[in-house]
């Protein structure tokens, strides 16, 4: 039987106005100016000095426009601090707002619920007053997805913040399943799932503060480059509060009874129910490990030992490709080539023969081993998404949020956009998007650069993964990025890719979306939605609405 | 670039009446009841006569309630054997009343659209004259999911039969995916993909005559134990007709904006729109091959090896297991002991160090191998699902529905149920639904076999195959039948399985199903149907409606 986990973990700390981290971490301003010379310096965009940001004055906020009824005193805040904490996600858009001190849509009120009891009081009020109530888990969205930015019709706009629904709840060691509460960020369900030797191996790049439930309702994307890696697959069943009742899914491992329900919450963003918690397959920590750095001449060429990869049935845990750019930038590879990161990981077998044929098939695309791979057996495993292998490169990827607040402060336009395609039409899609990326640098930004990557390999496509850097106009870097995100998604569409991968929609990539799902979909989403939310004040905005 | 395709195959031979099968094949009744006397001993039933089917009577079927229209005049039929074809999927209580010439619920009329013109026509018309729709794959239903039995308010019932849309369209040999049309047949598809060197490699065991348009609406289970052997996951996208409009998904790997509309439509039995075309992903011809077979001294050591494999990251082809009853009765192993078929395959490499851990795996729990491993390389793959390694089995698997038709002629209740179950409960859950439906077998028939395998492996968990074997009483097989059945549904209820794991709902599993999927979700699915059917036409009954 299923073990019931008691221990609660510490609250989490405050989260910084602006930016990534927390409010007491050891980053001051000042010391996020240091850098900024030598970070344009090494980005090679001309000399700037660097932007310290205005103490942003909170009492300028508008008063909040709805009352919070006693009963809900208790788990409700109008606090401005916390209105502005809930008023972004993380986007560049984002960050650039805050760092600014400007708020354009805060929350007229923060809710902290502490239990169903609670959210349901919370989603009942909101519907009697007509005001929109926005699921919050981290706050790390990049599209928009928790910004209160909503119709005229709502009387206010409830941000609730899903924090105290934090707690492992049952691990099941024989199924390897564990009931987890949808406010647990990715450290605080790892702490707890590893006294039982377990983890649930899913490191988004958000990982610090993101939440399994926002993970759900985004379809977020694992750091694993094969096989289940999006919380899609890690989902046993789902428990989601909605304004018409409760809805639980059973732990029915594959059911085929009916389109699956756990799937029409995945994605959801919010709109028909807010998850409350979720069973998720989790697993045994690995110790075996084995990685490997492959070089190849061009990016393309890497891309076409990367399919082969994807097509083998060998299931690499790593396999991301960097173009020389990336890599140089990310200083895992100056020797101006292309890149492949190459892993391997089990708990239950070594991985000689695996590594030894994905390195083969490399090598029939050109591609050549940087050093010999590096295997390694059992181990005491170590803590956290950095231990062992790859977990070096996988620690600076989890570090990078933070690198944009530098490159803010100095003056840098830092922002992703992330898209899958199919393989057969993979090459002129990059080259395309590139081109008309770059063009749009130079006329926007004087130039810039950008990267790529594969984060993800399928059997029948890959997710290229974009890094754009240009050197802010300061004051207008909104519009500035706003043409380059606008130039970028057209030619993601025209091209035949994905609005998003592992991003998710939100309000941001609405335009897109639309004209992405199939029309008769969104009628019946449209339903659905006014069937389960029938005063529409689910996260009104994104997927479906106005 | 995908290639089009163009050659178009041979139209399909018209099915028999009653059981599995063509009219044209080699087995007359007077065959089938040869073999009628020894089954009975085989299985321990006393001796009973062979019972031949009457010639039917079709000129009895009620006359049809609806006129076809001039304009579908050449799609349509309503000829009293096509009716008949079209009245029954295969399940025990189909092919029982066929057997009689007992035809419950004949379509009125059947059609055949050539192509989605044709196919909104008879839409469209359905919805003018408020007859109920129902798709038509392959008839293999086990679940009531094709029979025409809807409520007294449709002026009367039409069969779409999607058999002409039979083509593969276009092959993607660089992303390893097909564009495929829904009335596809398993061996249609895989002759049409075999000159690509390409096949989908998805056994059903309706595989000879069940369909992709059916595969999809519900969920299919292939042959694959683990990995991605659903037809869920191998979708790429998919192309439907609504009453409201074209439903079409674009290609795009792992998209997560928003919930994937492919699994709203993957287990939606026709009540949202008639797939009419999808992407599937394919793959090479697998040129690598490692079979072996394992016994165990009970099924629950056996059941503990399959989940130590199924959480071990191998991803095991085959790795079925059976009960030493099951065993003993399908002619695999006679040695009283469970049997444990375990295979590899790959179109990429050598499985010697899979096996090998695979092998050491099954000893950890007490597994001796029945004969050494047999492990292959390149070779010329030869045809069908039936080639190399463990091709036997598979082979013995397709044709065991063509056996049910000489069980039934010898007065042998034969049928099948199904579930799936978390790992934690698995040893009590079969062993509750044992008991329950042994005495129900005992209480109904006088005894009975049940047997039990095991056809697919999760790390979270597997799913159970149950067979009753059991002594008619002729004439009242359906009664004696529905009461074994119920017993066995509500075992599974209450033991915390699924009402199905990958023969879907239909209209048998109805009553449990409404008690098993969330009732939010139930409302959301109804408000669904309701915008993109508003008449309510498509196959009324299954899922959600009355």
């Amino acid at each position: 039987m299923p073990v019931k986990t008691t221990a609660r973990p510490a609250r989490p700390r405050r989260r910084r106005l602006w930016g990534w981290g927390h409010e007491d971490d050891a980053r001051s301003n000042e010391d996020l100016a240091t850098s900024a010379a030598g970070l344009r310096a090494y980005l090679g965009f001309e000399r700037a000095d660097p932007e310290l940001p205005p103490e942003p004055d909170l009492t300028a906020l508008a008063p909040p426009r709805v009352r919070v009824p006693p009963a809900l005193e208790k788990i409700a805040s109008s606090d401005p601090r916390e209105r502005a904490l809930h008023a972004y996600g993380r986007s560049y858009r984002d960050t650039i707002r805050a760092f600014r001190g400007r708020f354009d849509h805060p929350p007229d009120i923060v809710t902290f619920p502490r239990d169903e009891k609670d959210l349901g009081a919370v989603i009942e009020w909101c519907a009697q007053v007509g005001a929109a109530a926005i699921p919050f888990g981290g706050g790390t969205s990049v599209v928009g997805g928790v910004e209160p930015a909503v119709a005229d019709r709502y009387s206010g706009t409830v941000s609730i913040d899903l924090r105290l629904l934090d707690r492992v709840l049952e691990v099941d060691s024989i199924s390897l399943a564990a009931r987890i509460q949808a406010g647990a960020t990715g450290p605080a369900l790892e702490d707890q799932l590893r006294g039982h030797g377990l983890t649930l191996r899913h490191f988004p790049q958000s990982f610090e503060f993101s939440t399994l439930g926002g993970w759900i309702v985004t379809r977020a994307g694992g750091h694993f480059a094969t096989g289940p890696t999006h919380i899609d697959d890690l989902v046993e069943s789902i428990r989601a509060l909605t304004p018409s009742g409760l809805w639980e899914s059973g732990r029915l491992p594959r059911s085929g009874a009916g389109p699956s329900p756990d799937r029409l919450l995945l994605g959801s963003e919010g709109i028909l129910g807010v998850v409350t918690e979720a069973w998720v397959r989790v697993r045994p920590r690995p110790e075996f490990r084995a990685s490997a750095q492959v070089r190849f001449r061009s990016f393309g060429e890497g891309a076409e030992a990367v399919r082969a990869l994807a097509q083998s049935g060998l299931e690499p845990s790593n396999c991301r490709l960097l173009d020389a750019e990336e890599a140089a930038i990310t200083g895992v590879d100056s020797a101006g080539q292309a890149a492949l990161l190459l892993g391997f990981e089990s708990a239950d077998h070594p991985l000689e023969a695996w590594m030894a044929r994905a390195v083969e098939v490399c090598e029939d695309f050109g591609g050549r081993l940087a050093d010999a791979p590096r295997l390694r057996g059992p181990e005491v495993s170590t803590d956290g998404p950095a231990a062992g292998g790859d977990g070096a490169w996988r620690s600076a990827f989890l570090r990078a949020p933070y690198l944009r607040d530098n490159l803010v402060v100095a003056g840098v336009v830092s922002e992703t956009f992330e898209t899958a395609v199919t393989w057969d039409r993979f090459d002129s899609f990059v080259r395309s998007v590139r081109e008309r990326v770059e063009a749009t640098l130079l006329e926007t930004s004087g130039g810039g650069r950008l990267t790529c990557r594969l984060t993800h390999a399928y059997p029948d496509g890959a997710a290229p993964y974009f890094t754009v850097l240009a050197s802010a106009r300061r004051g207008s870097e909104l519009e500035q990025w706003d043409a380059i995100k606008v130039a970028a998604s057209e030619e993601i569409m025209a091209a035949g890719g994905t609005i998003t991968h592992h991003h998710a929609v939100g309000r941001d990539h609405r335009p897109w979306y639309d004209r992405q799902r199939p029309e008769p979909y969104a009628a019946a989403m449209r339903a659905a939605k006014r069937e389960l939310d029938p005063s529409g004040i689910l996260n009104p905005g994104v997927l479906v609405q106005p």
